[in-house]
């Protein structure tokens, strides 16, 4: 399959309309329209990406963050961005983003992570037309002490550290989650009657209102969410017979 | 001691006029001006803390985060912030916050936190005059590997989990601090020739980019380097013979 | 019938839907739920009602303007409104305001000033709805020389002194009125066919304006036409049996 | 004397730098450059000042209010500003307005205002220059009772009625003045020191706030402050020889 | 006819509601409703153009920029703009300017261009609404080199210079065309087919980046498009039997 | 030379502090530090200079208008400046843009224009320093008809038309220019006493509004007045003994 059809692909399934205003998902750079015979799949175009694209004899890398979320005002070798556009022209890579686009879409991230948590009843949180899409879901458990819940998270996640904000009344039983940084649908999320919230990225402000206002949290790394972006894509990249690499970049461990 | 006597020793030695723009620093409720026999010194205003000084008696809450940091628009029980105005009222206990002021203060948090990090040659990281007031600390350790001052860094601010997120050059020696959330400075950081940031509260875009940028950084929970206001606000309130209760409350855990 | 059920029925005649966007109507200060045997019924919140509401035994004010029609920013001695918070709490009063949706609902502020005048087909200047709710309200006299309808409305209004300003032709008919202060409305008045408009705290400027464009003006302390609030507020209340203290607080006089 | 020499002498004396940022004083209308046998006086440019002007001969209106404080979009009949733009020129009559660089001036309408009212020490409230100018003034009278002031300032003013609205604290020595409508003052007023303040249009909320937080008030109609405007102006015009004809139009009685 | 009727008749073809937002469009200057035995028609209204009024008798002046386009704070003479308003008043000239509104109008001034130019099948190119107004005009000649095309439209213009900027493919078939600047529409022109834009006030970034984003352009002076303005108000005003002088004023040449 | 040395000389001549706010001047792509043997000078980075680069194996081109002036938000083939960066990456090229550093500073574009022109006492339309660097030129010629300057500005900017729009008084002696587009200057120069202003792309508005305020202007096509950029830098660039290769692209003729 040639670039050019696999971006059509992923644009038939997780269509650009679909992502936020501030976004800027999307074609980054358009490398030569080459036969895909391998994509890095990753969160972040970073050099380390770059260069196992470069090892790997990769024609594109496909991230969950957009390489230009911040648009360019130049292309000099001192800053970490724009440095890497040289390597990826000399090799002919192109470079995909699927970042809000790919979090709000019918069986993008959010679905993906209900699946994975078991959750029933899915639906968006904030709802964007009558075909699944939106942002955030909601849905249910067992009633269950969250104690108990917050193992089977880890567990599901496979995550090795969750900061746990539990409210007073700690039975849970209907869940909201927001893939990545949740701090926009706070507020929704605490006029509702949801039991528990589980995003990445809060602040200690925000984790001391929501306790406090009755609402149990699960503070998951930003990118324990999101990994999951990596998996989904390798599947849908395998389903047309294209070979993948994943390369999963870690910024900071916690000690 | 009174009340009024108090706060007035506390305005001279951490004045308002330090606070940033968008702070409430100050009295927050102004309770009868009794004697004080007892003060509870604690991070944030929580209906924990305000039964904590219901118990012992205090007749003030001496806290960081300004309880009105939002202004108030009614008095409702429904709501967590508004209903403890009740009691506090009640038991004619008066409240205050010392808050940005505290931090930019000499000899106020970014200096104890310079001290217990052994840091040399500390100065504002952005001035506000000449006497030492100021946003944020810049100070020197001895030329080490990070991974060794990391283990330092736990010990002294008694931190069972930090983020850490080296840079490339792992080497530091010129140190930059910030108390509580410190996105605000990041770019003065990160544009200046520091080694290593250390503060909380940082985003996973926000350590992704400095990380990339060549800033290692240390992330440590936003209560860990607030915690020592309650050491020195107890060492200041003591200091004129005035009994303290430290209530430190925690709202998540990582597990 | 206790504090919440009477906050209930008037929110179900006097929805907090209709209220103008920049202002803070319902609960002000939601005391213990207590049984209603008296309630004042005033314009303003003051010392003096609060005063008068201890006095009475009163379990609630009920106001016309909002206390937090500005958010505070603590509780300080040293503030009129906020010092007042201390003895409504130690006396377990609630505050209760219905501001704007009183004036714009149906059998509201306006609409009994418009019986008062005796006006017929009468209507919303600006229409919320096709239910009778509206900004301000336009009717019909018999067609009459202006000083003739002026003493009326000083007679029926019960008003020492109003501000009389005759444009040219000085017959009246079509009559608009807005109770309060009616600067936000005169331009809507101005483009429409009124030939007179009743209201409160219009500027020189604003008069001189609407004379030379040819609408006469019968300028009436705010407060005269808000009276009407107390008298409303009174019949609803006894209307389920509550008891009620009239307080009516004059902050200046004409000499 | 020329239109255009005594535009220079009244620019010299009350220099259009004074005049605040939303202020459109200076020619509105620029007839020709006539020899000036006769002046017509007012606060206001109006359809029946034209006609006075055009019945003495008038050469000039110099107005208080700016003409064309609202900038024009047409010049049409159906607009009572708009359609005295006709017999103006038909009639070669200047229109000159000198509004609030007149108030601040040193000499202008508010030292006049204290002369009247035999203030001392008198001051602006808000200093402008070295020189005397500013925004309102404040001064000083024989600590006295302020029933017996506000009679002295009827007198003075020759006021029929002014608003009465005295605080709690009812002895006055310490007094502020502003000519016009003084709202946009009433704060810097209430965080300073003074007893009493005199002015025009405050609203009823603006004295409900004002005699709450302490602050005696006075307030007079507009046009009983600025009623000073037409005699300082005629003493200025006679001084050098200019005849003038003052029309103090009012637009309301109080009945 | 009087003025009044004629203006009726004006804004029942080109209704002022076609305006757009910035404009001011409609009676400029109401004079006498005068017998209308001649009217200027003219695009701007001038010195040059006022005289031509006074020395033909005329009533009217018909531009097509609005005199007031911006407002106006005072009637100088040092200003060109406002010193017109005193002969145009003297003689009881009225001014009326159609501006976006004639630009807009089905059978207005971009549909008269596009039969100057033969197109067939047009449309506007924004729509206002289902009966043939809006903004610019697209339609269709037969497909042929642009250098061809180019000399078609100085015949039909009667343009002595044009900038003619092609872009690499020459053939042109799809013509957008918009009165006067057309700045605001190159945007949507580049994201549409269109093959050459005929507009005037093209700045040299805008041409460049046209170019070199494949779209052609004749840039025709502003008041090349304009002067149909004239042609057509001409037949309009004859068309009920009122006599016209046409006074077309350049202001530059090319040299 | 390398190129950073010459970058450095540059910077050194002509300081990128010297740029306006909205400008994006200084290194727009910056490739390896190869040994300048050849540098393309041009206006403006298009597909034609970039391949002109490459024919002449340049490694780097020199242009005023900044390649990024507006930011990028990807790099694809569909859009004519972004798709020109692979060509410039693959080919090792370097791209430097020095724009209204270069207008402003001492010996920059306009005072090229002013030499070209024999201008005498030139001095900064609006003064940045007292160094000589500012925006615009002002300065005198003999005093003569404006036809016969008209004439020498055409000999000697080489231009084959320009738009000659002659005020009033046609006899000029103060002369202002402003390389590129003038209209931001405009209003500075109406308000000074200049006789005539030469710069390009004013609108047939501005033009109008400038020849009735009595300005004269000769309007030079923008590529005219900056075409001296070419040379200017070519001069400079050889100085050091680079050998340079202008490229003057042109986007349109008048036909």
């Amino acid at each position: 399959m040639l670039v050019k059809e696999f971006i059509f692909k992923i644009e038939e399934k997780f269509p650009l309309s679909l992502q936020q205003d501030y976004d800027n998902s999307g074609i980054q750079i358009e490398g030569p329209n080459l036969e895909l015979s391998n994509v890095i799949v990753t969160l972040d175009v970073t050099e380390q990406s770059v260069e196992r694209a470069i090892e790997t004899n990769a024609q594109m890398i496909l991230s969950h963050h957009p390489m230009f979320f911040h648009p360019l005002k130049s292309i000099k070798s001192g800053n970490f961005r724009e440095r890497m556009i040289y390597p990826i022209i000399m090799n002919s890579i192109s470079v995909y983003s699927a970042h809000t686009n790919y979090d709000a879409a019918k069986n993008g991230l959010n679905d993906l992570l209900s699946e994975k948590l078991e959750l029933k009843d899915v639906k968006p949180l904030m709802k964007m037309d009558d075909f699944g899409n939106g942002i955030g879901r909601v849905g249910y458990i067992r009633k269950q002490p969250i104690e108990e819940f917050v193992n089977f998270v880890k567990e599901k996640l496979e995550s090795d550290h969750v900061k746990f904000a539990p409210a007073e009344s700690r039975y849970v039983e209907k869940i909201a989650i927001c893939s990545g940084a949740g701090s926009d649908l706070l507020d929704s999320v605490l006029s509702s009657d949801v039991d528990l919230y589980i995003t990445g990225d809060l602040s200690y402000h925000e984790i001391a209102k929501a306790v406090q206002s009755g609402l149990s949290l699960i503070v998951v790394d930003h990118d324990e969410t999101e990994k999951f972006f990596e998996d989904g894509m390798i599947d849908f990249a395998n389903s047309f017979g294209i070979k993948t690499t994943k390369y999963h970049e870690r910024f900071y461990w916690i000690l």
